[in-house]
């Protein structure tokens, strides 16, 4: 690459909305286009993250406080970005993420009512302006992120990652207009694709999206 | 009692100094005098403050970041907060605590050198304005300190919490400065004991501290 820093992806959308199949995609296609890409998953990533990622979608841990919720995130996050991300981007490679602090201000900002302020503040903390250069958000309506979800959870019923699941309805409602309020905010920095066609097509819209930024590589 | 706020008594001290000994003791003559107690202890506390805890002190986790560190120490705290120290506070109970924001500032602010702002940023964050009304230093030397830390560490060698014993001197060196400092900053909130005599030589030093804050009870 004759780019000196890397390329930051980020994928985000509702639970259900098929961002971890296209993140694998495009990342996928970016190394067979000679890229070195690094993905990476919040929350887990990292072993340490791994750790946490455990505390925090256990059912069992049902009176998880939201501040404490909040924190554990952005102590994953803090681990991905020092450990790997950071490293990665340096040496010039393509970051690719599977969630970053944008769920955290669609899921807790908005969706648990903590507010833009507080997920502002700890990521300057945790992240020290490591961000993502393009956030990519698949999206679906309501109705169909609940199906999906439903359908994955009955299918997976007994992998302890359902806690987020089991959120009502209403609590999805605030998320997705959270997405929609953080891209007219930042309107340069997001990328909206419709999640509702098939994956190839999906994919095909997901890579538009992703071309422009691409540094040049010989 | 005819206060209807309790009283909050945080113990610090460099490892070894022997303030989980005195938190307890004070607590079991809080309670002798007809005080509900409530004790608490971090990293860990409540229960999914121990899952965070596990993290913070394995010490298979060393390439743990220092960012990530602080986020988790205070996840646990926020948690606490939440779940116990505040309802304790409000039926005017007497929390007493093994270590609390006091010793994140001392170890990470100082310690690690990460400053004092970001611990005060993340204190607000997390604790949302609950703090000891009173924080007892249990004051030792820092040679004694790392004299007793080893020797705990050979006796409970296979324990998985010898992580922070194992940093160096001159670390320690700066956690004692920090201490120092914060009781100048802080004077009014903050009592330091002589940790050097034997236990109950001690004991009554804290004793002495406690006794000025507490709430009459009829």
């Amino acid at each position: 690459m004759t780019e000196r820093r890397g390329l930051f992806l980020n994928f985000e959308g509702m639970d259900g909305c098929g961002k971890t199949t296209q993140a694998r995609m495009a990342a996928e296609r970016l190394r067979k286009e000679g890229y070195e890409v690094l993905e990476s998953v919040e929350p887990g990533g990292t072993p340490i993250g791994q750790q946490v990622r455990r505390i925090l979608l256990d059912p069992a841990n049902e009176e998880l406080a939201p501040r404490a919720e909040l924190l554990l995130y952005f102590a994953c996050r803090a681990q991905n970005v020092e450990q790997w991300v950071k490293p990665a981007l340096d040496r010039g490679a393509v970051v690719v993420t599977d969630r970053f602090t944008d769920s955290t201000m669609a899921y807790q900002g908005y969706g648990r009512g903590l507010g833009r302020e507080i997920v502002i503040t700890l990521d300057r903390i945790a992240c020290q302006g490591v961000a993502p250069d393009l956030t990519i958000i698949v999206d679906i309506d309501l109705e169909t992120s609940l199906a999906r979800a439903r359908a994955r959870n009955r299918t997976v019923a007994d992998n302890h990652e359902t806690r987020m699941d089991e959120q009502a309805a209403e609590f999805y409602r605030r998320v997705r207009a959270g997405y929609q309020e953080m891209v007219q905010l930042e309107p340069h920095r997001f990328a909206v694709v419709d999640g509702r066609g098939d994956i190839d097509t999906v994919a095909r819209g997901v890579w538009q999206a992703i071309q422009g930024k691409l540094p040049r590589h010989d």
